[in-house]
C-alpha cells in the first residue's frame, strides 16, 4: 500500500533570544488607545502565567523568512537522505513573506518557495515551487496539499516548509507583541510502500470560518496613535480567538481521528500549534472530554512555547522535528506510534492531520 | 467518466481607465539611475508598439484585491448556477495581497480567500479557503490544484480566483509601470460525469526555474533614487523575461498537449497570459513551429492587452470569461472545442492546462 510518509524533518531556531524582561520598558496597550494601568513588570508576569511564554527567538537582522526556510529545508533533506533533485513540489506556508529588517513591506515576489529552491540549488524544472497562505495552520495545510497531490498521482516527493518573521510585524505598544516570534520548520514527505496495514498520513480535516471570525486575527494600526504613521501590524482579538479555538479545535481533532479510523487510546502525542499554553491545555482537556475522558494522558502534548513563543506556521514542524530527534524530555516516539497535528489561526482556519510513524 | 469541468466564469474589469497619454509627464528610467533620454511621448509610442498596450484599468481607490475577487467570484457562481454553500474549496491566486490605496504594505492576514468567503456570505465550515502565490501563473496553478483535489477525492466543487492591484506596487519612474494593471477573474470547476469520452480538464504541465531566473521579476527599489524612501516596487528584467518565455513557454504548451493526448490540429484557442503582445505572438509562432507549422491559425489567440494591460493572475480568467460570454469578436467557442491556458511569470514559473469545453 502506498502512503504519504514523513522521511525527514528540519527546523531553524533563530539564535537571538528575547526575554520577557526585555519588554519591561514598553508602554503596553490592550486595545486602541487603551493603556494598561499597571507597572510593566506586572503586565509581563500576568502574560507569562497565561501564555507560558518566558522568552522567544527572533531572526538575526540579515536573515529573512526565505533564508530560515532554506536552512530548515536543507536539514530535512539531509535527514531524509533523498536527492534534492527528486523533489516534485516545494510548498512554503507563511503569512507575511519576507519582511526585511526595519522595513514594513511584505515581499513574496518571487514566492518564498522559488527562493528556497534557488538557495537549495535545485535545477529540476519539474520541481514546482509555490506558497500557500492559510494563517498559522498553513504548514499543516501544506502537508494536506502534498498528501492530496500524492493521492492524485501528481507528486511522489514533497518538501513542506513553514516560515515566519513575526518579530517584524509586531506593534510594540500591543501587549500581544510578546507572544510572537520567528522560526522555520520543514519536512520531506514521500509516497512509499508501507505494507498491508495503513501508515503514514491516515487522515486529515480542515475548516474555514469566515463570518464574524474573519477579523479575529488581522493586520491593523498601532494601539498607540501618537506612535508613528499608517503602518499596520499583526493584531489579535485574544478573547475571541480563545473562545473560537476552544469551541472548534477539539471537534476538528476528533473529526480527523474519526476520518482516520483511529481510536483515542491509540493516540500517542498531540502536536498542537503553540499559541498560548493555557489555551492549548484547555483544548486538550476539551478534546478528551469529547470521548468521556476526564484527564488527558501524561506527556500527551509536547510544548516549546516557553522558550520559542508563537512562530505561526513554524511551531508544529519545529516541535515535531525536536521530538523526532529526541530533543525534548519525556517525548520519545517509536515506529507505529500515532500522532495528531492540529492548528488554528487567521481566517479563522483550523486543521488536523493524523499520522502514524513508519 | 468524472472530469473537472468549468461550469461558470466571472471577471471584474475595473472602471478607472488610465490611457498611455496619462503617463506623458513621467520621468522614465529603464534601469536604476538611468533616465531615458527621449521625450516621454516617444517613449510611450515605442512602448505601445512593443507591448500593444494603449490603456489599462485601475481599481477605484476604495476597492481592494479581495473586493475585486469577490465581485468576479459572485459572477462565476451565478453563471454556474451552483449553491455557494456547496463549494468545497476557495483558492485565490495573487502576489501582493490587498494593498490599500496610498499605502505600501501588502495585507494577506486573513488570506484573501477568507475575505472572499466572508464577502460571499458562505457559512459552510468545510469550504476551505486558502491563497496561493505562484507569480502571474497563479490562477492557472489554482486550476491545477483544484483538479488535483478532485482527482484525489477531496473536493467536488471549487472556486478559483486570480486578483491583483498592480497599480499600487508600480514605480512611476520605471517605464515598465505602464505595463501593469488591476483586475480579477474567477471560475467554478465541478467534478462531473461527462460521458465516455474525455472532456473538461484533459491535462496540465508546470515548471519552476529558480536558478538565475529567480530575480527576473522581483520587488526592488525605485529606479530614481531621489524619489523617496526605501519603498520597493514590482521590477522586471524585461529582456531576460522575454528570452526565458520564448525559450520555455512553447515547449511547456507542447508538453501539456502531449500529456493531454491532444493533437495540435484540434486546438481551437490559446488563452495566454497577457504580458506583452509581441512576446505572446512570438510564443505562438514558436509553439506552432515545434509542430512544423509555419503559420499559426487565424484567431487562435484572443487578446485583451490593448485595453486591459497586464493584470497578472487576472488576465487569463478574465480573457476566458469574455470569450465564453461572446464578448470578443472572432472568438466564439462551442462545446467540444479544445483550448489551452498558458502562463509565465515570477519564480520564474510556467504552466499550461488543456481544456475541452463541455
Amino acid at each position: 500500500m502506498l502512503r504519504s510518509v514523513i522521511t525527514g524533518t528540519g527546523s531553524y531556531i533563530p539564535p537571538v533570544i528575547k526575554k520577557n524582561s526585555d519588554f519591561a520598558r514598553e508602554n503596553f496597550h490592550s486595545e486602541p488607545e487603551k493603556a494598561i494601568n499597571l507597572p510593566s513588570l506586572e503586565i509581563i508576569e500576568k502574560f507569562r502565567q497565561i501564555t507560558g511564554i518566558e522568552e522567544r527567538r527572533y531572526a538575526p537582522e540579515n536573515i529573512n523568512a526565505s533564508d530560515m526556510a532554506a536552512f530548515a529545508a536543507s536539514m530535512a533533506i539531509k535527514d531524509s537522505g533523498i536527492d534534492p533533485e527528486s523533489i516534485d513540489q516545494i510548498i512554503v506556508a507563511h503569512n507575511y513573506g519576507n519582511v526585511v529588517n526595519q522595513t514594513v513591506q511584505s515581499d513574496a515576489v518571487p514566492s518564498l518557495a522559488a527562493r528556497v529552491k534557488h538557495k537549495l540549488g535545485i535545477r529540476n524544472p519539474y520541481c514546482t515551487a509555490y506558497d500557500i497562505l492559510f494563517g498559522c495552520p498553513g504548514w499543516v495545510q501544506g502537508l494536506i496539499l502534498a498528501e492530496t497531490a500524492m493521492k492524485a498521482g501528481s507528486a511522489k516527493t514533497c518538501l513542506i516548509i513553514g516560515t515566519e518573521t513575526l518579530s517584524r510585524v509586531i506593534d510594540r505598544y500591543d501587549r500581544d507583541s510578546m507572544i510572537f516570534s520567528d522560526g522555520a520548520g520543514a519536512c520531506i514527505v514521500e509516497y512509499k510502500e508501507v505494507g498491508d496495514e495503513p501508515a503514514g498520513i491516515l487522515g486529515a480535516a480542515s475548516r474555514s470560518d469566515c463570518t464574524d471570525e474573519v477579523d479575529f486575527i488581522n493586520f491593523g494600526p498601532s494601539y498607540y496613535s501618537e506612535a508613528e504613521d499608517n503602518t499596520r501590524y499583526i493584531k489579535m482579538k485574544g478573547r475571541k480567538v480563545y473562545e473560537y479555538a476552544l469551541k472548534h479545535v477539539p471537534q476538528e481533532m476528533k473529526h480527523c481521528l474519526e476520518k482516520s479510523g483511529v481510536s483515542i487510546d491509540r493516540l500517542k502525542k498531540v502536536f498542537i500549534h503553540q499559541a498560548n499554553e493555557k489555551m492549548d491545555e484547555a483544548i486538550i482537556k476539551a478534546f478528551y472530554s469529547l470521548y468521556g475522558i476526564q484527564k488527558a494522558p501524561e506527556h500527551i502534548m509536547p510544548m516549546t512555547i516557553h522558550w520559542l513563543g508563537n512562530s505561526s506556521v513554524a511551531t508544529i514542524p519545529t516541535l515535531y522535528d525536536l521530538v523526532r530527534k529526541n530533543e525534548l524530555t519525556d517525548h520519545a516516539l517509536v515506529p507505529g506510534d500515532v500522532v495528531l497535528f492540529a492548528s488554528v489561526g487567521a481566517g479563522m482556519n483550523i486543521n488536523a492531520v493524523c499520522y502514524q510513524l513508519v
